[in-house]
């Protein structure tokens, strides 16, 4: 924690140690947020340190993440899942079918458990050791649940997960892959969420549920350090993101506002926030500039976005405000033209909530509320292969034929496929 | 091409020039193997040379691939999906359980498509490109089908897919998601084989079946030498790996053997050659010492490897002679049991075919056929997202509850849970 300074409640102020076990504030019970010493981040850490890095992993930008340096000595940055270091595609034929000059694709789904949540349990499963805990728990519609269980299980440690029995099979066969105790629960997200807290207080469990700890999005906000990097330190004009809890798109802010602090970058970019018009908390709270949540109904087919009641909605309203971002409401028929539009021009396959963000961006630019010569990236935040129902619906079936040759030109030919 | 000298005949040492749309001997229809001139690829390049690229993709190696010079000017290599660079995880836990004292597990299912096929598909369209196509086609259980696909697809390519009926939904989803047309062949793998060697010929598309085309495994083969420099270039004692065609393990030993040319390794490793009891028609070959192949039923769930005739046959039961290699058969438990295992001591979720490997090094030590000393490294070839209804098999089900805390406290009393 050689540049962490201390834990502020984003409500009262209150400032608080930076301690491994951190929840939420004493005083009010409001969001945490992880406040740095930026000069000493930049008098320690160049560009040209970090290009010298070889470790490709979120662990790269060390100085940046709340670890301590214990940890770095016994060399637990290296002993886990390899998360992070995925690749940023230069999107040209799908920017050109956009009409958008300049488009990258962010392939977060290439994490080792599939999704960006990988960025906040890897981070997790640390503070969880620097804390003394064996056993780490959490609610998760999915995505946080499976890579907190590969990550921990990568490092020995058990946890208990709680995710709504709507979560997609593959998600739950993942996780239970990865040894994880799964409690099923019946009922919403929010239902989920609230038994996992009172499980956690009873059992004295790690708690590695978002928005209670501040870390998480700390983990989350390397995506934020990875693109600015790979952009050789251009910050791109917008980011297109799905927002479900709220957490990962302030975790993007932060880490580009993160880098600006510290010099390594010199404008900030604008957030695109996409969310399902069947649950848009978050994006309704910034079109009526508020910031009172109203809770909405779990309306759509983007599971791990099907957050009625967001846990770090105020972070995420902030971060939307403050980025002077946009926001963007999609249907789920336009969440999946947009998985298959990334599939065929990019072969870039992702969940549907992974691709929200893409088919957000679709619509805007569609709307004329984006230039054409902006700079966008957008992040697939999961892969296709979690969620198969959709993808079938998604993509159709393929041509079901006996072995016969001229039966196969037949079909050529009515289809059209030779054409 | 700067360092291919010409592709020889395994079967009769017919010497072709090593022209892009390559595939089996004129002479005799043998399967053809790729020449490297060994001394200049020594001259050109260093271990220190590898060590300094930034580049962690299979393309770091392009001085060891059959890739045209015009396309690294062309920026090919750079342009497509990042196939390659996958982990090679220290497996002390299940290490430890298996009483190994040093084993390491390459996770090829971080492959952009998920599977060990990128490698193979990657290089694919390069060649197609350099041929002059603008269609590729092959047939696939489904891992190389996807693979191609999407690698096709990040490059703009078309592609003509035949699968067997059989392939998991999974696969078929996300191929079809890529943008490619795909005929679902009633049939075995043997049919489906056949109908898209029919169609290749009568529409002249770029053919991409491994075995026909003989820089597929030049592709796979980057996975061996990904291995050796990621353990600072000393050759493991042995690497286990699945086994259904018969083109991957002949491109790992293509790969050790290329490496061991140019003096970059001073051993070669031996191979443990795992495949499904239901369906081992090379390693029945190898424990008869023949060269003669014996068509097997295809009786297993691990999809990608139940091949009933494999293509590579002979180039694979050489590939296990050659290294002193063993063979291992395993029964679909023992493939589930491995799976599981893989999942909950070191967050790796493979395929069913992924972990066949590990599972056949599981048996081969307990049947002691190993030495406990030696280290190993186990292949898994495809993520197991790819197949979620094998893995719900493997893992169970979770515990589904009301979100009622007194109700889960009881629940956790009966099943152990906090003990």
């Amino acid at each position: 924690m050689k540049f962490v300074k201390s834990a502020i409640c984003i409500q009262c102020g209150e400032e608080h140690h930076a301690l491994p076990g951190l929840t939420t504030c004493r005083q009010c019970g409001g969001l945490l947020d992880i406040l740095y010493d930026y000069p000493a981040i930049a008098a320690n850490l160049s560009k040209q340190d970090l290009a010298a890095r070889q470790d490709n992993t979120m662990w790269r930008f060390r100085e940046f993440l709340p670890v301590a340096e214990e940890s770095v000595a016994a060399g637990l940055l290296s002993s886990g899942l390899k998360v992070g270091g995925s690749p940023l595609y230069p999107a040209k034929a799908l920017g050109g079918q956009l009409g958008l000059s300049s488009l990258f694709i962010k392939d977060d789904g290439l994490n080792p458990t599939a999704s960006l949540k990988d960025r906040a349990s890897a981070l997790a499963v640390i503070k969880a050791i620097e804390a003394g805990a064996d056993t780490i728990a959490c609610s998760s519609t999915g995505n946080a649940a499976s890579s907190l269980a590969g990550n921990a299980a990568a490092r020995g440690l058990k946890t208990f997960i709680f995710v709504p029995s709507r979560a997609p099979k593959g998600k739950v066969a993942q996780l239970m892959m990865f040894g994880a105790k799964v409690i099923s629960v019946e009922g919403s997200y929010e239902d989920t969420f609230r038994l996992s807290a009172e499980a956690i207080d009873r059992w004295g469990w790690y708690n590695r549920n978002a928005a209670i700890n501040p870390y998480m999005l700390e983990g989350k906000k390397t995506v934020a350090l990875e693109i600015a990097e790979q952009l050789n330190w251009q910050a791109p004009d917008y980011v297109a993101i799905s927002v479900g809890d709220g957490c990962t798109i302030a975790g993007v802010w932060k880490g580009f506002k993160d880098l600006y602090e510290t010099g390594f970058i010199d404008k900030l970019p604008r957030l695109i926030s996409v969310q399902a018009a069947g649950c848009c908390p978050i994006n309704n709270a910034v079109d009526a500039d508020s910031e009172t949540l109203v809770p909405m109904e779990e309306n759509t087919l983007a599971d791990s976005i099907a957050v009625g009641v967001p846990r770090n909605f105020l972070k995420a309203v902030r971060a939307i405000k403050e980025s002077k971002g946009i926001t963007v409401n999609v249907s789920d028929q336009e969440i999946l033209e947009a998985m298959a539009l990334l599939g065929k021009t990019q072969g870039v396959f992702g969940e549907p909530a992974g691709v929200t963000g893409t088919a957000g961006l679709i619509k805007a630019l569609a709307e004329k509320r984006i230039p054409a010569d902006a700079t966008v990236v957008s992040v697939v935040t999961g892969n296709g292969l979690k969620d198969i129902a959709n993808a079938i619906n998604a993509a159709g079936q393929p041509l079901l034929l006996p072995p016969d040759l001229e039966r196969l030109a037949g079909e050529f030919k009515n289809l059209g496929w030779l054409s």
